[in-house]
């Protein structure tokens, strides 16, 4: 029938205009493309607050649960976007959002990642990456020199080698604690003699071969939940991801890290990796690096540092000495998407050693052949977009020396809002902060003092009260939508027991000191509220109460 | 030292400078990206070809590995990435680059990608996401009533559950792929009385308490490389990741299958998972999807539909029954980068039941809190883009009937190019066509009719050349740049050997006829030159001497 034949070809022209590029800006797609450009502008200067819609309504628009039968037109699509996505979605961006890992990004990462997009490189073989896959290889060995100096005459024979790579980028700082533990598990069960290796005969057939009922895995209390999803995923178990606990400052103890381990050997457990993280998630701590890559070579296992947020502390002279000791990391993971200030999506994990990767590597006949340049041969992932380019940019455009700047900023920062606290003798600071994170909690001077002479049970139930305080403020503060502090729930030490507490991150360059005085401001006010005023009653009267201890 | 804190005080400037946004397109960073944005644009429509550089001297440019002292100029480093990245990259949109899986993007993926890094939210959790955590659980719905069509009133009570997730959002298929079988092995594994599950006491103590000595995955041959990284991370080792031989069509040998899961009874191995493949990376072909969910419930284990490619057919009225069976599937993989042509870095699984991802989910104090809708409790990968958003715009933007329209126009393209090989005597269709997937080889037909009565010594003698040829045949019109085919080894059925062939994937909407004519007739060229002249001499006298029999 002509006429159907006739809406196909229709159908088929529309389709094949979606497919290529406007050629002039007053096209429809030119115009939709320049309005969404200038959208993103305003948002990004305005930083209007989002109309607070419930979660319930925002879900109504997202219901539907079939594939739309016909095409819409892109313009229809984006309005769509805007009132119900972008004009919902949060804005980590803003300078008072202070709660969580994410920051403001260099404007320039925009167009660059959009030219990214549009080449839509695969990085998991030369032959759709061509330049971007010595471009990859350059930004690891980079993040490896930052990590681990090695002499001048390593780089050359390494960075480009076909059988090798210095390390893996990935799509996020799990990917590269997963894949840190899986090269530590693979290496400690190499084939040997008779015995083909872990990759070939799986994890039961190589404990049998070494005689061992188990390998376990150490880290801080402190320690970042990928390690459970790791040791879930490498066949370990939960129960030989070992938390030890940690000191006053949020830091591993050693003497308890060795006890640990003399429990382990009393199992027949061989110690896998020994875990330090260099900025913990929660507080921002780190932990006795030196003293763990001593006691990992005591023992003989491998040294993971975990440093997605605190690598990048290396770039600047004034504070890398705190990570003194990484250098002797066997793997160290780095966030690109955090302290990098490359957009969401990007981690990476580098290898002192750089045969260590092939104990994880694999081919394939119609890529990833042996003597290729792919680096997809030494990663978990397959396929993998080029945002490589936009650490590349970064470490070009920003510089040693403006990361420098932006670390010291946080650092200084951090400690100048904990000061703002320590003033303030209704709030009380939880943890001091080492780098750019720490943590406190809305505590009534009375009720601090009353707390020291109380029983365990009263002070118990005293926390408790605070917890719930602490809960409701945080939740009408990120409800309001001015300012976003997170929170989380630490033992701490002084407590002794595991309490609610506020926790800020100062990694935007563009929050500044007025901006963290009206977060506490605005705190505050929150706490007049009578939901809050009600909780602190009661609080009064515990206090009060001589029957309750 | 005023000075000092001048020069530092200029800097910290410039640094708030890049933060923010250009508030004028005539401002440098706002001129900068209008100039990004036309390149992109001339890129995307030219299809100039790459200045045929060699690897060593593009390498010359990504050699340092130190990372720079002092910021660049935006302008400065857009021009080094101009030249030495974008005019050396691979250009995967262009109609001629028929050998992967990359393909041109519809336009609107660009602006929606840009707005995507701009907001820069965290699917991990709602606080870093808001409206985009509805949004990526609706794609998630839409696509699980796109496999499995479960009734209507089924998706309303699972689609926005705060305790579950219909599937996972990737970074890719081999994450999609881990996924789904590290939720089989959990699951096979649960908790029952005594027992905790694999989760906490780790593989070794799981199979000692079902008594068994291994666990194995079975896949056909042509199985993605992923299930080998699976097999090998999830602690199964690869020998038994059991690879079932194909028949002549490259479809898994049913009674092979069966064999091979009787032998792993007598070794007293438990399968499982079963792997369908809708679409195989090499030649596209379906599984045969029933038979397999038939076998896989008679003997009880999981079965997994690895649909990474083929996933979209299930859009085309015409050829959906191709992957009948699908729905059987207790989990499916479909990669978003592939057909559903989102940019790079996007793929998802899906579960039958909408309780699976229980058997992965974690938790953790500051975020993934029970009873929260984060996403981040049932996915592998932790921080993750709004990818999900450019899916939600394919969806909407091009609709079932246009996804269907690419996928007809594919496959009967591909049909269309195997009768133009067909056409040519001394070219071999070495794969049907199933899907828009194909390969091929050039064998002149003396030597192809030569073989018909060859002794083996003599065919291997013939296929070794046949081998030489085509390698240098793709590397050459690799190096030329104005057309690309992949090439691979295959096990070719009806020859009872491994051979090297050429491989055409026809996703790209842009590819006409024309243009594959064009790649033939650029490879009918190509056997002219010198270096392929000796070769086909060398079959020729092969051909002609009785006493190679």
């Amino acid at each position: 029938m002509p006429k159907n034949r006739d809406a196909a070809r229709a159908n088929l022209e529309s389709l094949y205009r979606i497919f290529t590029v406007p050629e002039a800006p007053d096209s429809t797609l030119g115009a939709v493309d320049q309005a969404i450009t200038d959208d993103v502008a305003g948002f990004l200067q305005t930083h209007i607050v989002a109309i607070e819609r419930s979660m319930e309504e925002i879900e109504a628009s997202f219901s539907s649960f079939t594939i739309p039968e016909e095409p819409t037109y892109v313009s229809e699509y984006t309005e769509f976007v805007k009132d119900n996505l972008v004009a919902q979605s949060v804005h980590t961006a803003a300078p008072g959002f202070v709660g969580h890992m994410t920051s403001a990004l260099p404007y320039f990462m925009l167009p660059l990642a959009r030219l990214m997009t549009a080449l839509n490189q695969n990085l998991v073989k030369v032959e759709t990456s061509k330049a971007f896959t010595p471009m990859e290889r350059q930004v690891l060995a980079m993040l490896h020199h930052l990590v681990y100096r090695l002499p001048d005459d390593f780089y050359p024979r390494w960075i480009h080698d076909s059988q090798h790579a210095l390390g893996a980028f990935c799509s996020g700082g799990t990917i590269a604690n997963v894949t840190a533990l899986w090269v530590a598990r693979n290496r400690l069960f190499a084939p040997e003699g008779d015995f083909r290796g872990i990759t070939q005969v799986g994890l039961a057939g190589a404990l049998k071969h070494r005689g061992a009922d188990g390998i376990a895995v150490l880290v801080s209390e402190r320690g970042h939940y990928s390690f459970g999803k790791a040791a879930d995923l490498l066949g370990i178990g939960r129960d030989n991801l070992i938390k030890v606990q940690t000191d006053n400052s949020n830091r591993i103890d050693l003497k308890l890290l060795k006890d640990e381990c003399r429990r382990l050997q009393d199992r027949n457990v061989i110690p896998l990796a020994i875990v330090g993280i260099a900025g913990t998630t929660e507080t921002g701590n780190i932990d006795p690096l030196e003293a763990l890559a001593d006691f990992a070579r005591e023992i003989g296992c491998h040294f993971h540092v975990d440093a997605a947020w605190g690598g990048p502390t290396l770039f600047s002279d004034r504070y890398r000495a705190l990570l003194a000791g990484i250098e002797r990391a066997d793997s160290v993971t780095i966030d690109a998407h955090k302290q990098l200030y490359v957009p969401m999506g990007a981690g990476m994990v580098v290898f002192r050693d750089p045969t260590a990767l092939s104990a994880i590597e694999h081919h394939a006949n119609y890529i990833l052949r042996h003597g290729s340049k792919d680096l997809g041969s030494h990663t978990l992932e397959g396929s993998r977009p080029g945002k490589s380019m936009l650490v590349h940019a970064g470490f070009s455009i920003i510089g040693r020396k403006g990361y420098e700047l932006l670390i010291d900023m946080g650092i200084e920062r951090a400690k100048h809002f904990a000061d703002m606290i320590r003033n303030l003798p209704d709030f009380e600071l939880t943890s001091e902060p080492e780098l750019n994170i720490l943590t406190y909690r809305y505590a009534p001077l009375k009720v601090q003092q009353a707390m020291e002479n109380a029983t365990p049970q009263k002070r118990a139930a005293l926390n408790a009260l605070l917890d719930q305080v602490c809960m409701l403020l945080q939740k009408i503060q990120r409800e309001a939508g001015k300012t976003f502090v997170s929170r989380t729930r630490l033992r701490i030490a002084r407590h002794g027991e595991e309490l609610t507490v506020l926790r800020v991150v100062l990694a935007n360059p563009l929050t500044t000191d007025e901006i963290l005085e009206g977060v506490l401001r605005e705190q505050c006010e929150i706490v007049q509220r009578p939901e809050i005023q009600a909780l602190l009653h009661q609080l009064e009267e515990l206090c009060d109460d001589p029957a309750a201890g």
